[in-house]
């Protein structure tokens, strides 16, 4: 057997326990009774120390060492397997055992504090630990990346191999002035729109029929998936044919377990476009949180919230809810159409979304680069926001304190976001350049859309970087311009 | 650590396993997405492959000869898990593994097989696969009882620990003429009951909510368990805090998923009282297919079609179901306790089931003894047919081929479906000795009744054989007397 063959083997052995794992995780979130935790946390601690131990064991690394001398003979696809392998197992292996224990145990205490510090409003509760969290994070980036490296593009590696701190921060200066411009004039547009406008009484039964509708009716596949309810919505591809969503329902107003939905679907339709002979290996897993992220925002916004879209699904929705029927679809499209400045990011709206990202992504290179000091940060976060978005946070609650990322110690992770934003405005508008795609969109038939997401996205799993996949499917690396593009014309239009 | 240790820590790692592959199971005949199938298989193949080899790997083995020999210093409980830990190794051990697959390649194609067979009623489709089945089955017997032993008691032995081919058929000969009789009176005075009386419209959510009512109010916990929807109902343990339930609905009667659900929450109640603390070990296990069965039945037929429980509830499901309003709680009893003869067991009433079962019993054993030939089944069972119920099947598919269990190679498990019956009945009067029991069940309290059965049956789980645990719960081991006085009275009484 070849080293590759055996890496591939191997591979294989830990997909299987790694799906298991994720299945289990599902069920967790999804069905399971309240008193089966215990032993659930046993189960998935036992699979995640056997799924780690195969991936850094000796043979694995011989394997890994071997396959590379021998890599002349490999397809383009089998040595971008290699270098992710590597990439990967460099990350698994590189840290010290010590460290890797000593992260797990603080970031598990810091979980909790940050709930009781976000309850109280209060960033000293929190601070501690995450001070305890950027030392263990510089460390862990010292190991991986060598002193000499910049310690944020070794965390950027993580959520999106390749990213660049300096290349993200030239795509933000680019972004955050004209940004700002059109979220002010998105924001004064909608004032004239109530938020509750819609506002009324949607059966639960009814908003899963029409979900599950239009999911279907883009391409989501329900004999390869499935949709449940959680609090926290999310998608997870557990296996071959076997991808889920969840999303949460709010009686009062439809569009939100929808535009959930459609956000998930996104999701979920690159995770059932992978290439299922390549489960188990990087060619046939999605590439980066950037991309992945690129693909919900593509179905959410760009699709879902199109005129063309609701021209088709305004009178059904408006049959399916009767009380729906004293607006019309100019009226509704206003009110999806919505922007309002808010301290939450998780309720930020498409106009104003990226600045709250663009803040975030500033404060945490500081916070690595030293050039921040922790005990300034919620001042630091409350000036920034000031400028931003022209008001202050009441408290840290609503400022520092409301994401749990940091917490989890996971820090690179929030420019993931806005290249997403970006990465779906770039796919878009590279797809819509074929004529039949934009015909058929304009028609909200997006058969021929999602087939061309298919080959150029989805079947090429991480067999190409996250910047290598964008140029070879739109011409250049993640810009600016589209997504401007796209929100000028969305919102200045 | 001992060698009884190095037994529990094996134990513990293929129960992480097996409940793990239980989930897995679970997920797969709930709501796994139809294209998930062919990635599960080789989950399930991987985790079954996993546990099997720690289960039969040669440090068990020898673990397991070691604490036999210093069983001395053993507490009751592990010298019983000592006991249990054999009895399955051998069974797991003593198999060449040349007759494991060829086994499993043979039922296999006979579950094929048995499917047509049934539907074109032609047992010349299934009897060559039939043959195979039974010749190999004696091989098996012939490897694990030696050939001295009766063949049919190494088949109990999978299923009811202890129990013996001779002590069954006395049992069966006990019961036959006093059943065929009291069969006989219960059908005879049903005749004036339309089957369909009840029938009416039963939304699902409705029924949904009284089982739910009702499973809780005997005493299945919902934040340990929960209730799902499948077209073959079942109850699966899968960890400690962790007990599931399926039942099916039929618009048209809500006491078809009503008695579903108590039968499964009998079994579920079990598994919930089975020890935490012993999980993955024998001791925490259930001890035998007729001891579980005597749970589910003891709760659905006992509890659940008496007088006192409809007293409180037939009030409730009046409320909840406005169209049984029109029916009072004598003609409901009358329905519930309806009787009539037909072909097919699964559908059959708790007045003629035992018939059922003493039939496949009679000829499994002779086809095993050699005493009737495998061509001669279908007319020894319209024969043996005519002769309890006085009327002969139309066809196969309503006679020898009705049954999925010899398609699987399970023979051996039918009589456990009678001797649930007569353990429940046993059980259920003997709890009623004790005075509060007594006094608490008149009143559809059934707080104390459970509580007897967590200490009388449940918490054993497999420390006694089935046998011995009937000796301490009842004072005898499974006897016919309680069983039948049950039947009179609510038959003939």
């Amino acid at each position: 057997m070849s080293a590759y063959s055996q890496l591939c083997s191997i591979a294989s052995e830990i997909a299987l326990i790694d799906s298991t794992a994720n299945t289990l995780g599902w069920d967790q979130e999804t069905g399971m009774p309240a008193k089966a935790l215990e032993y659930r946390a046993k189960q998935l601690g036992y699979l995640s120390g056997k799924s780690h131990a195969l991936f850094t064991s000796a043979e694995f690394g011989q394997a890994l060492d071997t396959a590379e001398k021998e890599s002349t003979s490999l397809s383009t696809k089998e040595k971008a397997n290699l270098r992710e392998w590597r990439r990967r197992y460099d990350r698994n292996t590189k840290l010290p055992q010590r460290l890797i224990e000593e992260f797990s145990e603080v970031t598990s205490h810091a979980k909790h504090a940050w709930v009781e510090a976000r309850q109280a409003a209060d960033f000293s509760l929190f601070a501690p630990h995450l001070q305890k969290i950027l030392d263990l994070t510089q460390e862990k980036t010292d190991h991986l990346g060598g002193k000499q490296a910049e310690a944020y593009d070794v965390l950027l590696d993580e959520f999106d191999p390749g990213a660049k701190a300096a290349d993200i921060s030239q795509l933000f200066e680019g972004l955050r002035p004209q940004l700002s411009t059109l979220a002010r004039a998105a924001v004064e547009r909608s004032q004239a729109i109530p938020a509750d406008l819609l506002h009324d009484h949607y059966p639960i039964a009814v908003q899963q029929q029409f979900n599950r509708e239009i999911a279907e009716s883009i391409g989501f596949d329900f004999a390869a998936g499935r949709i449940d309810t959680t609090a926290h919505p999310f998608c997870t591809g557990l296996a071959p044919g076997d991808v889920r969503l969840t999303t949460r329902y709010d009686e009062r107003d439809f569009t939100s377990s929808l535009f959930g939905v459609l956000h998930e679907a996104g999701h979920g339709m690159y995770e059932q476009g992978l290439l299922d002979a390549d489960f188990g290996l990087p060619s046939g897993a999605a590439v980066s949180l950037g991309i992945h992220e690129s693909q919900s925002r593509l179905w959410e916004n760009h699709v879902g919230r199109s005129e063309a879209f609701w021209h088709k699904w305004f009178p059904r929705a408006q049959s399916l809810f009767p009380s729906l029927r004293k607006h019309d679809l100019a009226t509704f499209m206003k009110v999806i159409h919505r922007a309002e400045y808010s301290f939450i990011r998780v309720e930020a709206d498409e106009a104003t979304y990226d600045l709250h990202v663009a803040l975030r992504f500033s404060l945490e290179r500081q916070l690595m680069q030293g050039s921040l000091k922790l005990a300034d940060l919620p001042e630091a976060w409350n000036a920034e926001f000031q400028s931003l978005f022209g008001m202050t946070p009441p408290d840290a609650a609503q400022g520092c304190l409301q994401d749990i990322h940091w917490s989890m110690g996971a820090i690179g992770y929030f420019p993931s976001y806005t290249l997403g934003n970006l990465n779906a405005a770039q796919l878009y508008h590279a797809a819509l350049q074929n004529a039949e795609i934009s015909a058929s969109v304009q028609e909200a038939n997006y058969a021929p859309l999602l087939a061309w997401l298919r080959t150029h996205v989805h079947e090429h799993g991480s067999s190409m970087l996250p910047a290598d996949l964008m140029k070879a499917a739109t011409g250049s690396s993640t810009e600016t311009q589209w997504h401007l593009k796209h929100l000028r014309e969305r919102f200045l239009g």
